[in-house]
């Protein structure tokens, strides 16, 4: 069974580079990645929260947040 | 030709999960991974701070750093 991994961003440059390279770079036999825009799915929010992420971009794997580099913080998409 | 990619760290926790859930989990039909200890290997810690890491763990693939959570400052490890 593949693990999922969400990637959530939020449109920016930073996150672009993230998806595009990092999180599309995950081995697709093992993980189901989700790529969700918070910028447009506001509704996620709760749910990132819930799994530590404190800015975008960040991938959540197995329970866990990975910020990588830093886009924006979470307060400015609310 | 597999894209080169370089997982800069220095044994903490944080790097731990890091290299356990995001470097590892790269596809390795794309990407050639080196895993490189800073504070073992202090004569790659020109080469990293040269591809713009600031601090680990941290991805360079094509070129470009990605930070992943933050373990400690480049600074810290010299």
């Amino acid at each position: 069974m593949k693990t999922k991994a969400v990637f959530y961003h939020a449109g920016c440059k930073v996150c672009v580079a993230a998806e595009k390279i990092v999180a599309a770079g995950l081995d697709p036999a093992r993980y189901d990645l989700e790529v969700v825009h918070l910028g447009q799915a506001k509704q996620r929010l709760p749910e990132a929260e819930r799994a530590g992420v404190k800015s975008v971009p960040a991938l959540v794997i197995a329970g866990q947040a990975f910020h990588i580099n830093h886009g924006a913080d979470l307060s400015a998409l609310k």
